[in-house]
Formats: structure tokens, sequence, C-alpha cells
């Protein structure tokens, strides 16, 4: 559990006056991303169960709110705290469901103090893991179908974010983490292979290797490079031919360093020649999806990837342009006309056409009320007064990933290409637009 | 607490082998940053003191060696883990001092499976604070003194981050931050204005303004971009004057959006026109080194900055090319030799030379043991057997960064140049390099 602490002070200043000046009224804030990255085509809704955990588990304890006094709030919020337990409606699009600019993801339907209250939190859960499993669908489009592990914990920005980014790799179709925490917390698969700290704290490669092939037996993966990555191989190769004679077959190499084009095909043609070609040729060390692109383009004969620092900090868009923004009050419509951050008002439903062989066609961005026929409404209701709908499944999310991704047109799946799409805006949500300035 | 399962899967692995073949030899590891980002020309160590809690408290529950043992880890590992108390030294930079590619910031000395089993977490905390930390410097120095404000929680990668941040900013020179938990747990200032959701609630933007002052008298700030940010100064002005003769004096204004040099003129040029000049223009949206300089430099009337998204995630350097290495087991010095990996055996000490003024005027990495006269060493002793031999305090990093940027010369704390400083290495550490090969 996280302290309900971690919310901008001035969620708290605002609630005070609402609650002070009677702001009860019925509130509807929508989450959305303003604009994909430039790198984007498309974006995957990820973070929905956090979300759920945290909005039916916000709760205020007595040193939360002996802090909070301290600060200077009111007894009317303080009541208010101790009080709290979330009442109203969420709306959400299913996680790992494929997304646009301008489209909501989810959307509070509560009285406005408990809707308000929500905001801090929210957009940290839902930016987070759908910024990284939008970068890690990517690199899943590159590989080809080859494997795919998680390694960037060390270098994702703290726990939460590393724990969260093996999760939402997993939901974008890795097969693995080397997050341990991650097998525990969500059944992501767990793996690893050794580091070069291990290979040197020995007297020499071969004896490292020994020494875990004795310990670890077929799940080994020998790291080659720690000296010289052609050596590494032959030798490699030696022991596999050894132990295979004694009934153990490790699982292959991983290659750190250097040109793994070049390396790889080396290591290959090593195997292939002293005869262990099933021998696994894993590589890793700041890959991303156009470096594996351009290695597997040119045949490198590889079998899996550790990725880590470039997916788990999302580092060519290490944020999205995202907001909680509050579209009706009482029944008003609102938008805000701040320049370059105006927002759709009302509550607004996203339908998705496809086509007769089930493709990707277009979605319309609607008021929440409209009707349109045979296209199917991508926002479901998932929380009704305070009360969890549905749960959702990992292996069902991962699903809906790679059932999503099938549907959609080559355009958005090649990832040197810019899609450029955005969703149409319906007839009727046009019309609740205030002109334009003139 | 956190999790001790946050941890690669291969460190287990690793260590299990330790175990079973008899490495309980002493070994040093080294945290160091490899190469500094293009945008940077030093960096500041941070997260230390995270590193003291999670070293000193890192221990295993049942629940976690029942997890560990259901993924095949032998009775040898759980047994370790479970007396698992760390009985090594550590040595650390103090936070908040500047340091350079190459130079270790934390060295620890430890039995191998002990220093190994940390390796993960350790480069976790440490990375994350320190990239904040030394992105938040550079905003300080464009800001010449006007006030900062974090504001970066909603977009930071998730709880940790956002909380961690605003501990980085705060060592960096920032006055506060939006994040109530930063607050309680760092002692960091929290403040906060009010959002647009705000504004928008109100049937008028006047309404929203007096609602806002009645409850929060002195301390509010308005937000006055939701419609039009001209008339939303002019009537900030109409209420101080009205608000002012009845005793109360809030504090300004923020402007979210637009061009801030344009818009800050306009409104700073109102409040003088209406004979309230001391109302302060605090602004936000977007904001980086570059556009504060670009606005400062211009004499843009701002009082104080609401830093966000940029900071909070270092978005121009989303990570730091960082490592955790072995550099001597039982007493031998070590060393890799992957491609473009390359590192530098034997525990190391880097003294820094200060002029006869105090300024900074070069570093040199060394081996641990050497002697460099007048020089101060830079690493100290943090950690004794297991015991933390002293806690830093927030306020003493504050100044000890502030302290360090004083003696740095011009051309490091210049947001546009490129220092390209690298230290230098010592004779003697030279000397135990290998020949580059042929």
């Amino acid at each position: 559990m996280h302290s309900s602490l971690l919310v901008d002070y001035y969620e708290l200043s605002m609630i005070e006056v609402y609650l002070r000046k009677g702001f009860h009224g019925p509130a509807s804030f929508e989450f959305f991303v303003r604009s994909l990255p430039d790198n984007r085509n498309f974006l995957l809704a990820a973070g929905l169960e956090q979300v759920l955990d945290y909005v039916t588990g916000l709760c205020f304890s007595d040193e939360d709110l002996e802090y909070l006094k301290g600060l200077g709030f009111s007894p009317v919020l303080l009541d208010f705290l101790n009080d709290f337990m979330f009442s109203g409606d969420i709306w959400a699009l299913p996680e790992g469901t494929i997304f646009f600019a301008n489209e909501p993801i989810l959307r509070v339907e509560a009285p406005l103090p408990q809707a308000q209250l929500l905001e801090t939190r929210l957009i940290n859960i839902l930016h987070l893991q759908t910024l990284i499993a939008s970068k890690a669908v990517r690199v899943k489009l590159s590989a080809r179908g080859r494997s795919l592990v998680d390694f960037g914990f060390r270098r994702s920005h703290e726990t939460d974010a590393g724990l969260l980014a093996a999760r939402a790799c997993y939901v974008a179709g890795f097969d693995a983490t080397a997050t341990v925490e991650a097998g525990r917390a969500f059944g992501v698969p767990v793996t690893g292979t050794m580091a070069h700290s291990y290979v040197l704290s020995h007297e020499s490669e071969e004896q490292a290797f020994r020494n875990f092939v004795d310990v670890h037996g077929d799940k080994s993966i020998l790291l080659i490079d720690s000296f010289d990555t052609i050596k590494g191989a032959r030798l490699a190769a030696r022991l596999y031919q050894e132990y295979k004679r004694r009934g153990v077959r490790f699982r292959g190499v991983r290659i750190d360093s250097g040109d793994l084009l070049v390396f790889s095909r080396r290591v290959k043609n090593i195997f292939e020649r002293s005869g262990c070609p099933e021998l696994a040729i894993f590589v890793s060390g700041g890959l991303d999806e156009f470096e594996i692109d351009r290695l597997l383009r040119h045949g490198a004969p590889i079998d899996g990837f550790g990725i880590g620092t470039i997916v788990d900090t999302s580092a060519d868009a290490p944020y999205l342009d995202c907001a909680y923004k509050m579209v009706e009050y009482s029944g008003r419509g609102l938008m805000k006309f701040s320049i370059g951050k105006a927002t759709l008002p009302f509550r607004k439903q996203v339908f998705r056409s496809l086509g007769k062989d089930g493709g990707f066609e277009g979605d319309i961005l609607c008021t929440a009320d409209e009707n349109r026929g045979a296209r199917r409404p991508l926002l479901e209701k998932v929380v009704e007064s305070g009360r969890i709908l549905k749960r959702p499944r990992l292996e069902d999310i991962r699903t809906r990933v790679a059932r999503g991704i099938g549907k959609m047109p080559e355009e958005f799946l090649d990832i040197h290409n810019k899609a450029d799409y955005e969703p149409i805006i319906s007839e009727r949500l046009r019309r609740c637009l205030p002109e334009e300035p003139g």
C-alpha cells in the first residue's frame, strides 16, 4: 500500500474550498493523451488494475490527518478524508486496448471532491504503464517472434517504475522479466543469465562456466563476452559437448557488447561447426526496436533479446502529454481555452469501426450518450458506486494486445513509419464545441 | 519498506553458485557513471540516504523464501538469505557532491555474495536521484534565484520516482514541492496553487477566485489563464485591491499557457497600473532550463516557476549510463574487456584540487591507497561492518550543493556550454591497466 499523501497539495486546497462552499455536485473527469510522441503510431492502455486498487483502497490514517492538520488544513477537509470511501463510477478502456490522441481511456464520475482527490495518483498510475507498454509493443513488433526478456529494473525510475515496467512489457508481449518480484506480484515468468562480475570473480572463464552449469544445469545461459567473445563461444561449444555427454544440455550464451550482427553470426558459425547449432544465442546491451529490426533484417541468428533501459524508461519519449480533465460538472459541459491546451467538453465514448475482415478502419469520438449502430463502444463501466465490477486478468490483457495488433493495418505496425492517425470527432460532439475565436 | 525481491533473478543464480562453490572472499564493487549525457557538465551524487536504509534494512521474510523455493533455488541460498544481514563497509561521496564520468560515487566492500546481492536495487536507487538532481541543478542555475517548485509527481515514473524526485529537486536547490508526502517523508516544504478544473467548476472565474481567497487567504495563488489571461489578470488585480482593504493580501497569480514572456510582461504591466506591483507572477507548463533562461534573459517579470515533467523524468536524458562493477576480488584487481564497456580495476579514490580562491581545479582518479598531499579525498566511509557511521541531513546536502556550485568555473555552469571535462587518471592507477590489445 502506498501513502495516501502521494497527492498534489492543490488537490487538497481545492477540495477544502469545494467542501466549504458546497460543491458536492456530480463531476466527470476524463484521462486522455493530448498527442502521440513522434515514434508512436498508437498507444496501449495499461495500468487499470492498479487504478482500481488505488481508487477502491484509498483511505487516510490518523497519522495522515495529523500531518495535514499541521499544514493548516481545516477540520472540514480532515473529516472528509477521514470518512473517505470512493462511491462513484469509473469507465475505462480494457487494459491492452489500442488507442489514439484525445480518446479518453478512463472516466471518473463522482461528487466533485472525490473525483478531484484522485487526480494526481491516477495520472501517475495510468501514465507510466501506458508509456512503457506503448514502447514495449514496438520492440515486440520488431522482434518477429524472438524471445524478449525485460532486463530494465536497475535503470528504471526507482522501484514501482521497474516493477510495473515488467508488467507493462509482459502486457505488450514480452516473454519474461529479470525482476523477481514481478513474478510474485503479477505472475510474469522470471529468468536471467549471469553478470560479468560473476565471470571475473573466477580464476578463469572456463571455471566460471563450469561452476554455473554444475549448479544450474539445463537452465544455464553463459555470458561469453567478458574477455573475447569468439574464444568465449568456442569454450561454450566445447563445454556444451562435454556436458551433453553427461546428460546436461545448457540453453545457450549471451553476448552483451560489440556489433551484435557480426558477433551473433560468428558465434552461430562456431556452434554449427562444433556440432551444436541448437545452442541459443541471446543478446543484450542498449537495444531498442530499431536495433533489433536492423539485426533481424540482416538475418542475425539471434534467438532472444534482453531489453533494458531504453524500454523501461521509454527513452525516446520518456513521458506522454496526458491529462485528467473535468469535462462535466452538474450537467454542464466544461472546457478550458488555455492556449494550446483546449479540451473537449462532456462525457465521451469511443466507437471503433472494423472492416469485414475484422481489420481496424477507424475511431469516432462521440458524446457518451450517442449510439453508433454496429460499432463497438470501447469504454466499459469497471467500477459502479465504488465497487469493482470486473478485475482484469493479465493473460487476457496479453491476448487483447495480440488480437488488437493483428487487426491493425501495416502502416501502424511499421516502426519506421509515422501513421499520423487521429480519430474523427462526431457531428454531435463537434456541435458542443464553441466557435473558434475569430 | 520495499520488497526484498526487487532484485534481478541472476543475482540469486550467481549467489547460489558462490555459496555452493565457496566464493566467500572479500569483494569490492564500485558504482560509477561511464559518460555524461550531452546536456550535463557535471552530475550531483544523490540517493545515499536511501541506499543506507536499503542496505542496512535488507532481510527476507518467510514468504519471500517460500516464493524463491518455488522458483527452484536450493536450501543453501535460502539459508543465506534467511540469515542475511549486511556486514560490510561502504564508502561514498557525500550526497550533493559534484562528480564526473568514471569517478566511483559509492564502493561496497563485503563478502562476494553480499556485495552481489545489492547490485540491482543499489543501481536503481542511486541512478534515479542522481539523474534528477543533476537535471534539477541546471534548472536552478537558469532560474537566477527565482523560486522553484517541483510540480512533477503526476508524470514521474510512478510513486517512488515522484516522491524521490521531490527530494532530488530540493537537494539541487528547489524551494518546495507540490507532493504532500515529500513534506512528511523528507521535510521538503509543500505548496500549490489551483487547477483549471477548479476554475471551471464555478459559474464564473470571479466566483472561483473569491471562494479560494475566502478559504485560503494570504496563501492564495490564482490561476488566471483558464479563459483569457489578460482578463484574468485584471480580475486578480481588482480582487487584490478589494481583499487588501479587508486585510487579506493574496500571494499572486499563475500562468500555465501561452508565451510566458509576452504574458508575464502584460500581466506585470496590469498589476503596476493597478497599484499592486507586489502581486507575484508564477508560471508553469513544460518548462526546462532553456526556456527559463530565455524568459529571464529577456527580462520576463517572473517571480517563480512550477517545474514538472521535464525535470521529474529528466526528459532530455532519461537515464545515465551507470554501472556497479566488481573491481577487486580477494585482492585481485578486476576488469572486463567487453567492447565499449572496459572498466578500471582496483578500489579507487577521487581527489579534488581546489585553487587558492577555493575554486575547482580538477579531479584525480587514484587507487584507494594513494595519498595526494593537500588534495581532499572525496569518498568517505559511511558504513562500517554493517553499521551506518553518519546519516546525511537534507539541509546539509543542500548547503553542499550550493557551495559546490559556487566553486565551479563558469564554463561548467553555463547551460548552453559543453565543458567536456574528464578527471585525470593517476600514474599509479594507469600502471594497473593492461596494455591496449595491439
